[in-house]
């Protein structure tokens, strides 16, 4: 009895690993929210999918778990990476309720890898991974957490930065990162990486303030070393900079 | 004119992604550390290498953009992420140097996500990334990032935690964590990941503090929320904590 929680990477068949396309040709069922379901583009017509809406992650997890006891072999997938704010942890919460069972993990680009690749290189060196979404964190500890990141002169990548219940989380987050940084601070957003309607885009801090993010956006605020070389966002490793030292 | 910097995810052909794979097929010369050239293993003996050693990456970026110049199809790779302290960002530095050349980053599984998959599921809340190699970071600037990341509850995960050069930053990193967190926080380590000789431990604080790493090794230190479940390290996610709530 095994359930295998696969990674998918942003989007895009051959933005997968072949483990996971071959955990997902290898399965019986396919357990996923209904968006990441849609990006499978139905090219496993013939396997029994289980989807529930977002918000109803336990019972998705529950339902996975239940048919893994029955003998089938299950994947529930995750874009991106299975674990970076995926449901393998929940998987094993509430695995927990049930006969044991083999929760295989296996990883995928999380969108601070894809959407970095997009803008150019803007995580060579230390970075910190930020959820804005409050619904299961409070945004006190949020903040606590961008205030001391920003003051740690960490790139700070930020997932979920944006969505119809609170469009203006960006701008408060930008504005406990200018606490500690310069307005001119070298930032990017990525929008639906490695699907339709890919885009990346630079821009300084103060610009990000005022920009639109949804769902579907991935932000990046560079250190103060990050850079723009050749048109791309890029944080020096410090290679050249060691070159040049006395 | 192009290059490709391919992430190659943490080694091992079928923990690449296809579109990493297949730039590796339809290129002319691979570029790479002679370690990543070796995770290959022979599998493109007719395609020309360029290959230095560590501390030669200037060099080895300027063979293949001087490569790439004469009309070849160059792929520099890094193990793990082209991004998370890969070989990206000196690329784009050292190609302004030369006439214009297209940079295609290709994002890989980087190690926070292969390790975080053998041990469990540790990055599901807010993480941050820090390498303890002090070659090109100075020391005191380390210990600021750690010291603020422990304060701010991150999930930590540590790149290069140790060398023959330097045995004792792990532990170093370990006594400015433990001024801000338990000794019995839940902490792993992976070794070899997707590799001969794998292998993923589940300690205290407090014993990773005492323990062994090499270059080798991917370090995990769990937030105050991170626990033991089924055997495996789960940072939840906060989804069974709200049904909890009155």
């Amino acid at each position: 009895m095994k359930i295998a929680v696969v990674g998918m990477g942003p989007g895009g068949w051959d933005k997968m690993t072949v483990e996971a396309q071959r955990a997902l040709e290898d399965c019986d069922v396919i357990a996923g929210y209904s968006v990441y379901i849609a990006l499978l583009q139905g090219r496993f017509p013939e396997k029994e999918i289980i989807t529930t809406p977002m918000r109803r992650e336990e019972e998705r997890c529950r339902r996975a778990v239940e048919t893994a006891l029955t003998g089938k072999r299950v994947a529930m997938i995750s874009s991106g990476d299975a674990g970076v704010y995926g449901m393998a942890a929940l998987l094993y919460e509430v695995a927990g309720d049930y006969p044991p069972i083999e929760i295989e993990v296996i990883p995928g680009v999380t969108a601070a890898c894809s959407g970095g690749a997009l803008l150019g290189a803007p995580l060579t060196h230390d970075f910190a991974v930020v959820s804005l979404s409050d619904l299961l964190t409070p945004w006190e500890r949020i903040e606590k957490r961008l205030s001391l990141a920003a003051e740690a002169d960490f790139v700070l990548c930020l997932y979920n930065p944006a969505s119809h219940r609170r469009p203006d989380y960006l701008a408060r987050a930008c504005e406990i990162v200018l606490r500690h940084r310069s307005p001119e601070t070298v930032c990017g957003m990525v929008r639906n990486i490695g699907r339709e309607g890919e885009n990346a885009q630079i821009l300084t801090l103060s610009e990000l303030k005022d920009a639109q993010a949804d769902m579907f956006t991935t932000v990046f605020i560079g250190s103060t070393a990050t850079r723009v070389i050749g048109g791309k966002m890029v944080t020096p490793r410090g290679y050249l900079q060691r070159e040049a030292r006395p």
